[in-house]
């Protein structure tokens, strides 16, 4: 959709300006999902491909090799699908991706970090009590769930300040963290699930802290957290019993509905959560 | 100050009975410092010693052997305070200490965690800007201000449901995790300081999850968190240029205000975030 001049707020015919000079590069925008290999990461790369015809996508996860649904889609949307390794807890795969982006597209539009655990059989099980809390559980939730988002915003910073919303209908490069209610301190009304609990809530006070050198630095960028509903992947599959039909999402559904407020983001919601219908959560 | 037993509640009441037949061992409470070598911790144990002339106190630090100002007050106080190592990194230093206090005492009224760490010179320093962000101080901030507490409070929940408000004027024994104002996410305005930021809100979050269980089985425990406001210590030192003198509190202003919160806490105060004037802080 092209915007009459008239209609553009100052930044954006500015940007414009900028951009008549040199067109955007990339019409449609590049969009990074990480954490792309399952769950609702991959449904967002599959909407994110189907309803922009122009747009790139960067999908990254861990070991590409296993990501089967994902190299389906690499089949068939070819150049506008990029896949590369990245596990948020080594380092140095954040900057390599990083690196290849930088050369090969120069700029982002978009990064949603899709990628999260609550239970892994054997090493981390949700906490029904604190006498089962364990250090280790803690630690790696923490590491996965709260400091690796951050680490790959840190990595993807210079390139979201150049890209900001040119070649997408927004004003604004969005960065959009998948969180979760469970996470809300506010909201804490049963308890347990103190690991998971606990890197969501930092994950959130991360957002947040990031939010405000964005806004104070005039990036055009915003950070937002999103919480999806309750979802049907492998994440909520062990604790889908006591959800009632119509309260356990699709995929389909749920990344629709975040697609829509990423889509309609605006400077102003830098620093928000937001659940999948609009409403603001507490913190 | 006795209650007359028709003023009482009902679960008053019941441990009145239980303790006329077996009077409550340790007349005036038994308390537990964890973090008391220096700054607010050690001011908790003087105080605390000083207030309450039949009160005993066990202080635990990292290394007691070096805690002098620690060992003045041992001293002074002989048989009412009690030295114990713990390093909440190392979680058989807090087993340790529980069997010590199941041993010696048999109940706690009241577990204050005041350990903490802010800046460590060349390990940890607060971000100013999200490309600082290391993850190895991310994973030690969370270490030792989230995760610690907590383990501290695991291991203490048995000695805590025994000793409940028992030889206190309260009906509850009380945990109180001390966090800071800058761990709300609501309240952050400035930006920065990553990782303590969010750990004291991973810490906020755990706290908040703890007390829905402790309020759920009906425990007589009730937990709360503690903002001191910026007081003069070794942590704040570095930090203090831009503090007006009017607010920058001394550490013995700081602890009475805290302990008169903490000696009207109430089964109702479960899961609440104080300030040091009593003030609730958003999360
Ligand atoms: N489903 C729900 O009901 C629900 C509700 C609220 C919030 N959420 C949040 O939504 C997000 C997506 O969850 P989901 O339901 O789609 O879960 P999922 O189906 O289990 O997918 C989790 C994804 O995270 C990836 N991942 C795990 N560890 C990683 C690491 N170290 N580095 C990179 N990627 C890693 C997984 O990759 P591998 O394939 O390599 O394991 C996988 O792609 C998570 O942040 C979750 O907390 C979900
Ligand atoms: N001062 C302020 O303005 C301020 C403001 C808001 C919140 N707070 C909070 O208040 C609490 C006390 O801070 P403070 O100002 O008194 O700081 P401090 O003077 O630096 O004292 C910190 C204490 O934490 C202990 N500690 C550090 N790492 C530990 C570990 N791994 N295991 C056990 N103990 C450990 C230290 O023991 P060692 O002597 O062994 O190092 C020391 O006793 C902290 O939680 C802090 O975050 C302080």
């Amino acid at each position: 959709m092209m915007t009459h001049p008239r209609l553009m707020s100052i930044p954006m015919r500015l940007r414009a300006f900028a951009s008549s000079a040199s067109a955007p590069k990339w019409e449609g925008g590049v969009s990074m999902v990480q954490g792309a290999s399952r769950g609702i990461g991959l449904e967002f790369v599959r909407q994110l491909l189907e309803k922009n015809e122009k747009g790139h996508v960067i999908a990254t996860c861990r070991d590409p090799a296993k990501a089967t649904m994902l190299l389906e889609l690499k089949n068939r949307f070819a150049e506008r699908l990029n896949v590369l390794p990245l596990d948020v807890t080594v380092e140095s795969t954040i900057e390599e991706s990083a690196r290849s982006i930088t050369e090969r597209y120069g700029s982002l539009n978009l990064l949603i970090n899709a990628s999260g655990i609550l239970s892994i059989p054997g090493v981390l099980q949700p906490e029904t009590t604190l006498t089962k809390v364990q250090k280790s559980s803690m630690m790696l939730a923490y590491e996965v769930n709260a400091v690796g988002p951050i680490l790959v915003i840190k990595h993807m910073w210079p390139l979201l300040r150049v890209g900001g919303g040119l070649g997408t209908e927004r004003d604004v490069a969005v960065v959009a963290n998948v969180s979760a209610r469970v996470g809300s301190i506010g909201d804490n009304r049963l308890g347990g699930w103190h690991s998971y609990r606990s890197s969501k809530a930092a994950l959130n006070q991360l957002t947040k802290t990031i939010s405000v050198e964005f806004g104070r630095k005039k990036d055009p960028v915003a950070c937002i957290l999103l919480h999806p509903g309750t979802v049907d992947t492998d994440l909520s599959r062990p604790f889908q019993r006591n959800v009632p039909a119509e309260k356990l999402f699709t995929k389909e559904f749920s990344v629709q509905k975040l697609l829509n407020i990423i889509n309609n983001t605006k400077q102003q919601d830098n620093g928000k959560f937001f659940a999948w219908d609009g409403q603001e959560i507490p913190w």
